[in-house]
């Protein structure tokens, strides 16, 4: 099998190529080839079949048919601008979070001739940002999309081409809606969830980090290995499992700054605790509370997807993670 | 005000080009200036003021600058090729479903400058086409778009966009979910819906019409009147009233294809009804049950919006516009 990961250079795209050549399979399969696609050249994970690796804008017209010219059969569509920048770069925003995906569609779509038709399983990296205010305390499968944002925008209208794709048998799309990725490992990056990640991170290794919405803040979070085990079942669902509705809630845990401060001080005590700073910032707070609080991801829970469910794991997790290294 | 109808040579734009044009305003403002473009030349109603026609493919790189270079203070947009065709023509769909809906919101972001801000309302012909099965019974406002169809993801996918312009203030969105206009005038077009019409339309002038679905068939209607009434409301919300999910299920009557027959049995008697062959199509039969049967409007409701409340008043209303010349 051969697999294709775009965006293998981000935080996400390098743990799934990691643990696609760790394991070697996928979905029952042996995978024999990974090609590692992102703006710069991707970091070569220790593989025993072929790696290749590719860097590419995949908003040039010439992308796509460049990524899926050896036939991937199963892709990972994880390359993206993250939410600021898509609020602060209109343009940049739409072209590579939607225009860049439907020309992957259009290419995969193109590329299937009557003699050698081609299929690939895409699973593509949707977010919880396509759910907007007004919204329930939990988000049921059927909330319907009304994104606050543009990147949120973004992924919902690339999950409808992804659907109405597979729907007319172009490609095998799936969409995952991620939870908040927490804890996020290494440097801040121009997404507004930013502080859930650091009020941890930074104070397991005795830095100081600010909190810049109150502590009864609700969010729905889930680990990084989590969501590479997301990506690795989604690749083996079936048709019949999925139905006609491609577009998946995943599973995450839903809890306060409160109970993230909890868990940090029973894993670091109060010591790290106190390495928290409280600077309120309106703006990220009025932004925050746009953001989904909890979800009932019934469909995906069905499917055997799984998050964690405490902040203890999620802590946990980033221990551990931080004791694999990654490149 | 200045007033641009895109589709002024449809069904519906023809009727809204004539309702403005006979009431000589909109939203307690008078129309000085009617702009009526579509493929063809449309029809040039009766009008005290301006009236400017345009012929133009609304998919060509420079039609959406032209619609918009005299700044109109509202827009109808109601240009689209029909489901049937869009599912037979893939990528005209998406080109004039999508692309020109999009070109139109960019010329409009584009037009703006710090001296000269412009954001005119733009009233989107969107449709239930938006939904597709599995869902319950009646549909509710916050229920999700799963559309079924290539047309329904296009109107989905404009609708998103829709709503990120105006949340950005680059336009002033409004997408209205039309019910399936029933009974709609003039000759059967590539819509799979038709049959609704059909049933009706062709017994009232003494012609035989195909039911090819069973008449426990239910679905959701509203007449071309209300449909231009819908169009002319939209035109008035504040953005107060609106809020921010600009998209809304317009009200409709749902209605079975038994309570179509009983109406137009009450109408024009037993002999009409007899005309009603009933040649089963199976392929329409699958389809139609993808569509939806009912809807609780609430919001559209609570705005003002209404449509009749029984085919009596639908048949009425296609009566009463058959007396009115259209063009």
């Amino acid at each position: 099998m051969h697999v294709l990961i775009i965006g293998a250079a981000g935080m996400l795209g390098t743990r799934l190529a990691n643990h696609l050549a760790a394991r070697g399979i996928l979905n029952g399969t042996a995978i024999h080839h990974l090609t590692l696609a992102d703006t710069v050249v991707p970091p070569t994970p220790a593989f025993q079949g072929a790696v290749t690796t590719l860097a590419l804008d995949i908003s040039h017209p010439d992308a796509a048919a460049q990524l899926i010219a050896a036939r991937p059969e199963v892709i990972f569509h994880l390359a993206a601008i993250v939410s600021g920048q898509a609020e602060a770069e209109f343009t940049t925003g739409y072209a590579i979070n939607f225009d860049a995906s439907r020309a992957l569609f259009e290419a995969i779509r193109l590329a299937a001739t009557a003699t050698t038709p081609y299929t690939p399983r895409l699973i593509f990296a949707s977010s919880i940002a396509v759910f907007g205010t007004p919204f329930p305390a939990q988000i049921a499968d059927d909330f319907h999309t009304t994104p606050r944002s543009s990147y949120g925008t973004q992924k919902a209208a690339t999950e409808l081409l992804l659907n109405d794709y597979t729907r007319r048998g172009f490609l095998d799309g799936i969409a995952l809606r991620l939870p908040t990725i927490c804890i996020r490992p290494g440097l801040p990056n121009r997404a507004a969830s930013g502080f859930f990640s650091n009020i941890l991170r930074e104070p397991l290794v005795g830095q100081p980090a600010n909190l810049p919405v109150p502590d009864t803040t609700r969010h729905w979070f889930t680990s990084p290995a989590s969501a590479i085990g997301f990506f690795d079942h989604a690749a083996s669902l079936t048709a019949t499992m999925l139905g006609p509705q491609r577009s998946l809630n995943m599973p995450g845990l839903s809890a306060t700054v409160a109970e993230q401060i909890e868990a940090l001080r029973a894993t670091a005590g109060t010591k790290a605790v106190a390495l928290i700073t409280r600077t309120p910032d309106p703006a990220i707070a009025a932004l925050v509370n746009t953001w989904p609080q909890d979800f009932t991801p019934a469909r995906a829970m069905g499917m055997g997807f799984r998050s964690e469910t405490s902040f203890d794991q999620i802590i946990a997790a980033h221990i551990e993670d931080k004791l694999t290294p990654i490149t």
